[in-house]
């Protein structure tokens, strides 16, 4: 694109490594650091080079970390006794913005999906077994998104439970919360129907 | 946001200076980078960084440029008779990639706009007036906006170029291409009305 600066042009290029951001974009969120929000550009770019270069995994819990053990993890705080396992640390987030759940963590950073080479040592499943055999963990809550392989995947979580002698619960599925009945697909709704509670 | 990180944390805030991010796409955004775009946040961070740091005004023409001149000034491919004026360098952006003008631009960084204090000296008019003095330029196309500050803008900038005996022309206004009649303003319609052009 022609603008006149070769920096500009080389900016608005790299703002295309965004998820959701195209050319149009780009141009745009360039045009407005450089006019209105240099200060904060500049605070951006530090954040990403540190974030880039010094975030790597917890060594228990294989949650985003700048240090071997995440602050989740180190928290004298939170019960050790539930641990709560998710696909990714995107699915940690929204459980921590969503519920009041206190417990500890483990990232399988992934699903079982064996085309794509992600097996049982990819998700770090002889760490959470290890982990499991420590013998603090009561119950452990399988957190897996509601997919085929999400569903293999905690298939595979509940055995090594079961190996520990812990109790493993899934979440529950059902219809959405201000959802209609009408626009909700059908598998979910034979499933919701299917597991009906009593009203108490 | 909780999120065991502060570094992953510190990315996720940084992120909201873009215009239309807010909380969540920053969040989607920094674990989209750490997953899978390392090396694109690490290039983004230094583009950011250099083009904040050291992207300053052309002195010829206002436009962004990490040089003196920029680099539209500088090419001795285009043609020095004729002289676009726009409000800011997205608009020159605009230009550049929609229409096959190949004359020089000057960007006033702004419009008239006195209860903002931007008057003549903030656009940079005695700059734009000494140029026109230079006696180079046979056409100047008024560029800016058709709002009420940027027509007021067009008013003032015609007046340096009669001074100087210089032909000025505005954009043609009227109905959008592709636009349907029925749903363009009584405004755009009333003077697309008046401004008919003869079937050639």
């Amino acid at each position: 694109m022609t603008t006149g600066s070769r920096l500009l042009g080389e900016l608005i290029d790299a703002l295309r490594c965004l998820p959701g951001v195209g050319a149009k974009s780009a141009q745009r969120m360039a045009f407005h650091l450089l006019e209105r929000e240099r200060e904060g550009g500049l605070r951006l770019a530090s954040a990403l080079e540190s974030a880039m270069r010094d975030v790597g995994n917890c060594t228990r819990c294989r949650n985003f970390s700048e240090t071997p053990v995440c602050s989740l993890c180190a928290s004298p705080s939170r019960d050790k006794q539930v641990l709560c396992v998710v696909e990714s640390a995107s699915d940690l987030a929204a459980i921590e913005q969503a519920t009041g759940f206190r417990g500890h963590y483990f990232v399988l950073l992934g699903r079982l999906s064996p085309l794509d080479g992600l097996g049982p040592d990819e998700l770090g499943l002889p760490l959470l077994a290890e982990r499991l055999g420590e013998g603090e963990i009561e119950e452990m809550i399988i957190a897996t998104n509601p997919t085929v392989e999400g569903e293999a995947t905690a298939h595979y979580v509940g055995q090594l439970a079961r190996a520990a002698g812990i109790r493993a619960t899934r979440l529950a599925h059902g219809v959405p919360l201000g959802g209609e009945l009408e626009f909700v697909d059908r598998g979910t709704l034979a499933h919701a129907f299917g597991s009906r509670q009593s009203l108490s």
